[in-house]
């Protein structure tokens, strides 16, 4: 078994509503010099695969068809044992 | 500059219905063998903080003031150059 862990993030350039949400109530509560706030997403799975490179390819396609939205998103896979 | 990088997740146990709903949407998909999927938030951010151990210590600030509930949620800090 293999754990597989997804980041998506917002592509550059693609307005982060959420993140500057953040960005400014850490301003409200006197975090100040904080900049560029983004907030993406990080998923977690478990895989019944063996082989490293299987199992990444699997997730790729997972993240194409259902995890990213690739016209805003970019996505990065990390496969751990 | 240092960037900061934060993961959030939910605790062991804490039910996740977001996860479970990305477990199911891919097993609809037609990808099988996929357990335990587990959805959490990634945030990056800058800060105007050269040293990297005063930087992890206003971001953990931050994480138990506002980016994380503490109650139901883990967080990880990376702090980068």
């Amino acid at each position: 078994m293999l754990k597989a862990k997804v980041h998506v993030t917002l592509k550059n350039g693609v307005l982060d509503p959420q993140g500057k949400a953040i960005g400014n109530a850490l301003s409200a509560l006197g975090f100040n010099g904080v900049d560029n706030v983004r907030q993406g997403k990080f998923i977690e799975l478990d895989l019944d695969e063996t082989d490293p490179a299987a199992a990444e390819a699997r997730v790729k396609d997972m993240c194409e068809k259902l995890l990213a939205n690739t016209v805003i998103e970019n996505y990065r896979i990390d496969i751990a044992g």
